[in-house]
């Protein structure tokens, strides 16, 4: 775990909000299609941060390069999922540390 | 509370090890001969960090104008020690949100 690294990512507010809606994608996601058991698909989480769809792959890339998040990917699509062990150690870290 | 500003502060390692040694200043700064309830002098952070003078100073200011840390001027002396409450408040609320 690099806790700079994931304290960075985290210093963003949409990169904080992506993990919070993540957090209950059936309330956050209703209209997606496919199972929410893979993850939420990029495009719905676009288009619920209305923001371009660069910008929202980056973020998606940096929480998945630090680990809070991971990707499954089956045909054109590619669904995100928190990374719960991780955002957990992270948060036991941190209440250790400080 | 500017959770993003208080991230962006804890992003930067020196930063957290400062809080870290402000945790314990019996132990991490013996040292020092003014009472450590006033908190702990810049010099004496300084020197334990091994980096420049001006380097430890911006880190300090930076936790300061966050809360993270407050400061007490005595004469040419300035102390800082840990701003328990605000800590506690941001992790409180890092626990809530992810």
């Amino acid at each position: 775990m690099d806790i700079d690294e994931i304290i960075k990512a985290l210093s963003n507010p949409v990169r904080r909000e992506i993990l919070v809606w993540l957090k209950d994608p059936v309330t956050n996601f209703p209209e997606q299609e496919h199972a929410l058991e893979l993850g939420v698909c990029a495009g719905k989480i676009n288009q619920r941060s209305g923001l371009s769809q660069s910008t929202i792959s980056s973020h998606l890339a940096v929480l998945q390069r630090v680990g809070l998040i991971s990707s499954h990917r089956m045909g054109q699509w590619a669904f995100f999922k928190r990374n719960e062990e991780a955002i957990q150690a992270f948060l036991d870290e941190m209440n250790k540390q400080l």
